[in-house]
């Protein structure tokens, strides 16, 4: 950005900071109402403010997570699920100031982002809700906790009332295509099939119990990790880590993507896909 | 959940949300101020509300995603950086509503979520912003585009007023460790270096900025999508897609995990890594 561009707009800003102050000052001393505004207006025009990040939380219920964050799939998606069983219960149960995020920004995260098979949605939506309510000191631990025991535990364990049992797989990775493919795989069943979509709704809901069992465990300072990244990284690690090639930053299985028949040497523990 | 249970709970969130009702009536009635809390309090009081999703917003800078977004990273990582970019601009300059999301959530997706490697947190943080402010059908086709410009262009572009360039790679991927390997392949440079970080500072850059032009484009309805998935997709889809095994859902570039000498078949167009 040119100098006087900059000037322009840095003027701007402040005019317009000026202007939010003095908006703000006349509602405090004349009171709100008193602009003749209807009250959602008047608290728009006054800048409501949210509270300073991380905004704290009583315990959540995980079987309520579980149950919205299924009911949700259905509705915007796996990414949404996840968030709207942690957030949306907030919301319902504590109000103010989980009402103010809209829950359906995280749309976005369904099927790896707009399928493209990235990032778990579910991963993706309970990571940003532990990140609200929690500093990361405390929530890249419990993050890390989510990633690792998604990747190691067969899943989905959640069945709905009423509802039958579903074959369960162990996706190695946090990635939708991976999950997924490997769950068509021990099922025999299609990634477009409407048990396909059943078995993420149950990840969903999976994840996000999951999510606010550590959530809870951190408030109650009892949090103790149970999972880790899987032990061929320290292998790889041993040329690939920061002491050697050091080109590999990565907590992922190296096993779910590299196969050991493209390495130049075998190495022990690494065993492909 | 038990019927017991159930029923508690929904006893006591109509309870809550009777009792709030309640208090929103008595604030719309009297005014705010009457109920003799500091503007702050009262707003709180009151369960000031957020707009209808998506928030809509005027047109962005690029110039000041990509210079803002480029500061955040030091502060908190790609993922906060791009989200800061594009939402805390909006917070700057158009206020209400976009100062309620508390930036700082996004510092999960750090390093493809808190070092994990998996989806760029530039991608992670931009995507969400873009879901913000648009909904999912016109949302997703800037976020495909998005992931499949990142995937092909070489990175990073911008360049800090004052500093040098620096090398450049296609990561072939929206995966952070896929990304973040072939720059320290190209550059010969580790990833744990001052260089691979203000590489990665850039490259939120970059994001935050294109995005911005998209959400332009999309707002003056003018968007005309240029980068699609990689064409070996199409290759691979004629076995894996909904008509053959149906067992891959993904817009990632096949070759940037597989290996062709995994493949049971030649399979033109798969050249591998």
């Amino acid at each position: 950005m040119d100098e006087q561009k900059k000037e322009t707009m840095t003027a701007t800003l402040e005019g317009r900071r000026s202007f939010l102050k003095i908006v703000g000052g006349a509602a405090a001393a004349t009171g709100i109402a008193a602009t003749g505004l209807s009250p959602e207006k008047a608290s728009a025009q006054a800048d409501p403010t949210a509270p300073a990040w991380p905004w704290t939380c009583a315990e959540l219920d995980p079987n309520m997570a579980a149950e919205m964050g299924y009911t949700a799939y259905s509705q915007g998606g796996c990414c949404y699920g996840a968030f709207k069983g942690l957030v949306g219960q907030l919301a319902e149960t504590q109000g103010y100031p989980f009402t103010l995020i809209p829950l359906d920004m995280m749309r976005y995260g369904a099927g790896g982002v707009v399928s493209w098979g990235s990032l778990c949605g579910t991963l993706n939506g309970a990571a940003a809700a532990i990140n609200l309510v929690l500093p990361s000191s405390t929530a890249n631990p419990l993050i890390d906790e989510l990633m690792a025991w998604y990747s190691t535990t067969a899943l989905p364990i959640y069945v709905p009332d009423g509802k039958e049992t579903t074959t369960t797989s162990v996706s190695n990775s946090p990635l939708c295509h991976a999950s997924v493919s490997k769950w068509c795989e021990a099922s025999n069943l299609g990634v477009t099939s409407n048990e396909r979509k059943e078995r993420c709704a149950r990840l969903v809901a999976d994840v996000a119990s999951k999510a606010a069992e550590l959530i809870n465990a951190q408030i109650q300072n009892a949090f103790v990790p149970e999972n880790g990244p899987a032990a061929v990284i320290a292998t790889c690690n041993t040329c690939h880590g920061s002491t050697g090639q050091n080109n590999v930053l990565s907590k992922m299985d190296c096993n779910s993507c590299h196969e050991p028949e493209d390495h130049p040497l075998p190495i022990s523990g690494w065993q492909g896909m």
